[in-house]
């Protein structure tokens, strides 16, 4: 019925993010991490350079551009400027082991990498024996003190956009990966999972849309100022430094996380949007506490692991706009978010807490017919269509045509999402099924308690049994023994109350130092269950 | 890179719309034109049954189904049900000459047509010794009176949706052609463009998201409670409902349009949202003041031909949110609006009647190079790829790969577009462009003007020399002679002022009783050149 006019391709490309961006600015600036100030144009400029310095090392189509930076306006630059070119940005985790790390690096098949200074020595270390040959783009860092590499250097970043000139960026198919990153899942090798321009751009498209038709407590909108507070290589930020270049946002890019400068530079910036981990608003609580700093009309999404109620009443507080998003690696990763408002989050706090209703073009939906409580199930434009040479781990994803999230959930009769816990955490104990997130939950709300966690152990009687490890708060004042006696109670009171069954009250307790994390900053239970521990015997 | 994972298929549909509604639908209701409530549950089903029983007619792939119905929220459901089988919502225009509409039925191949009980008298009409066979369904009247046909009836609307049972809509492809209308030129015969699903959601997102991240003024937002004033068979009532429905508002459907009934139905529906042309906001605003109404916190976006700025004022004074949007049925249509905020839209009216910037995804600029003044041309994912089964017509639309809106513009230094005029109307007069638009602002400021409209004629001296037609108010005190001396005063006061070139002054006034319209309501400027009037002398 069509026909076809000549060759016009309007295609779905982080290009078309770029230039819209460009075109609604409206001389707003992207404050960069070394502290200075660039427009929009400024950065097209920028991101045309770093283009053409790519190009002329031969990054094209198929090229895999690793980088290793902490939030800095340079990986913002890489995140347009690779995809590009046609080539993939594999956001490298500078969290991993240097083993992982090689393992990453060797399994995307990274030719380039763009790297920080600081982190030169880890990537040395990574590649050493390695046979992976990459040509290095070192980002200087405060001390422009550049270590020695055994690598083939390609230049200086700032040198190397100095000396290129003006750059015509090819035609990209918007089905080219743009992007492509690993998730270290609690068992087995990093999984890699790679995203399409297309999808980013339904993803930038369909949560931007979201975010803004959201309530005044939680809108995105033109003169919102967006500072990202997840790490950049963490599912590129979430998405939403695309989202706020979408809309031609000021950008504030902090470079390294520092608690200590974080609140001042908040505030004198005016920054209005982030995101962020529930340890990483904890910390920084904490810290305009200890500075005697509150913060004004400042939304943040808070995701990566559950938000306990109480954490939430803080951040109210202290003049956060809080609420839960949720999504992983394997999503893009934004699905849902909690729809909140003023008043809901001073009179309910908790309903922050439920990661909430699914963006549109989302599809969430618990697995099996007619459960009140199973594994999340997921469709959706932007969900990544499979493990990077994986085809086992794909299959079991993808089970039955709908993507796996590994969370087991509830649907509320609102339609909003309340997460109970990870499918391989929750607990399987006297024929039911135990969320380790509400036992940690309840744990934490006694005021010695700094960090729960809980797992499950192998019992005679119940299949399995709650083992609770406590980090107790180092301002405590009384011992550890009382505590212990002080949850037993508290968690009995519970069960009383109905609100938990019998068999839910840890039968042991462990009280130590850390509680072992892993390299996005979640409980690491994989840990937790090798951990030998000198289990005492249980309290009555 | 990737292993493509089974069978799952995320595309951009037009059902994938619907079900966001639904989910993100928190008990708001459809108010429809007969006065009754439904929930978004029931529209959903009510869909699902039409789709049932047109699918039960043979609709499938590739049907065209023809609609002509006032807004409605059966039309809604038509918007939905017809694409979601994979056929192709024809949104016939009720407006056109019984001729005009039999060759737009004629040449889309329609073969099922829903009508509203009062159209059917002009169907009939339009298909006397007409081959096509079209199937009939009626969607009754108030009055419940339905005329005879000679027409193969099909059903009555509701009583097909009653006897027809659950549906499941089949999957379908994302590049199907789910919607199909006809434009109206000044010359030659309607022109068909059509949109495919993706399309469709490409610009609910995009358009949605520009006007959701927009300042309070005109933001679109969960809570707001939309309207249309627009036919729904001019451009899919410039995709708002699509907007509405994915973001599950409350939406209010006025069946016809009438006056007298409009500021009641706004203010106790507690409506937030609409769009119109200028014509319908003036009769809008005349009616509320007959009836001593104002309105609070009413967002609408004007369009469709320009907004004048003591329009804009008196639309503002009556609690009306406007701005100017911009687009047409070859852009799906909307490319660009307004951007504004309250205090702006006190400071400087006109600025609501610029046309404004982009929204994301869309390039528009001026053809040729460095042009300051120049046809505004555009490229955007939804844009008609052609006109149907007109490769000529095709061809001249998309020149050069941008397609050419016919409409001469200036791109102001802050990036919003003002619309100069359109490209045939433009009046070329002593080597310069003049244009009507500015010349019909300038003497509708006349307060014994009630329209005006101008075009060139041709001049020895000057190649062309602008002609006036005038409309008059009638409640006017001052003699015909009069106004016409005064508006000559009044132009050439401009003209000193180096406002306008002298040869901009009309060098005729016609008053005329009525200013002829196109179907849409635009002045129609074809008719105008073709009037023959008796001219009378040139004013001093």
């Amino acid at each position: 019925m069509n026909n076809q006019p000549s060759s016009v391709r309007c295609g779905l490309t982080i290009g078309s993010i770029l230039a819209s961006g460009v075109r609604a600015a409206r001389g707003t600036e992207i404050v960069t991490s070394d502290g200075r100030r660039m427009g929009y144009q400024a950065l097209r400029e920028r991101i045309s350079k770093l283009g053409k310095a790519l190009a002329d090392m031969g990054v094209a189509t198929g090229t895999r551009v690793a980088v290793l930076d902490r939030d800095t306006h340079r990986y913002l630059e890489a995140y347009f400027a690779v995809p590009m070119l046609g080539a993939t940005l594999m956001t490298a985790n500078i969290r991993l082991s240097p083993s992982q790390l090689r393992y990453t690096l060797e399994h995307s098949e990274s030719s380039v990498v763009i790297a920080a200074a600081e982190f030169l020595p880890l990537l040395e270390q990574a590649l050493e024996g390695s046979t992976l040959r990459l040509r290095l783009i070192v980002c200087p860092d405060e001390s422009q003190h550049f270590p020695s590499t055994s690598m083939e250097y390609a230049g200086d970043y700032e040198a190397l956009l100095e000396a290129a000139g003006e750059f015509d960026f090819p035609q990209v198919d918007e089905e080219a990966v743009a992007t492509h990153f690993y998730t270290t899942g609690t068992t087995g090798l990093p999984k890699g999972v790679s995203y399409t321009h297309r999808q980013l751009v339904e993803h930038t498209l369909a949560v931007g849309l979201a975010l803004a038709s959201a309530d005044d407590y939680q809108s995105l909108r033109v003169g919102d100022v967006y500072l990202p507070l997840t790490p950049m290589f963490h599912v590129h930020a979430w998405g939403m430094p695309y989202i706020a270049t979408l809309l031609g946002l000021k950008q504030v890019y902090p470079g390294r996380f520092d608690a200590k400068t974080l609140p001042g530079l908040i505030n004198r910036e005016g920054v209005t949007y982030s995101h962020c981990v529930p340890t990483i608003l904890q910390m920084l609580l904490d810290e305009a506490r200890l500075q005697g700093v509150t913060f004004s009309g400042w939304k943040v999404m808070v995701g990566g692991s559950a938000m306990v109620p109480t954490l939430a009443s803080r951040a109210l507080e202290s003049g956060i706009q809080v609420f839960a998003g949720y999504g992983m690696s394997e999503t893009c990763p934004v699905v849902c978010f909690a729809r909140a408002d003023a008043t809901l989050a001073v009179q309910a706090p908790a309903e922050l807490c439920r990661v909430g209703c699914p963006v549109p073009l989302v599809d969430l939906r618990l697995w099996g017919e007619g459960v009140e409580q199973g594994e999340l199930v997921a469709r959706a434009p932007w969900l990544t269509r499979a493990y990077v040479k994986n085809e086992q781990g794909t299959c079991q994803l993808w089970e039955g045509d709908y993507l796996h999230t590994g969370d087991v959930a509830r649907i509320d009769a609102d339609g909003a999402v309340r997460i109970v816990d990870r499918l391989k955490d929750v607990i399987k104990s006297g024929g039911e099924w135990i969320s380790s997130l509400d036992l940690e939950r309840m744990l934490r709300e006694h005021q010695a308690v700094e960090e729960a966690a809980v797992i499950g152990v192998p019992d005679e009687k119940w299949g399995e049994c709650p083992r609770a490890f406590i980090k107790l708060d180092g301002m405590r004042t009384v011992a550890e023994d009382e505590v212990v006696r002080e949850l037993t109670v508290m968690l009995n009171e519970q069960v009383r109350n109905g609100v938990i069954p019998k068999f839910a009250v840890p039968r042991s307790f462990v009280i130590v130092e850390e509680i072992p994390k892993t390299s996005v900053g979640k409980i690491d239970k994989k840990r937790l269950r090798t951990m030998v521990v000198a289990v005492p015997k249980p309290h009555a």
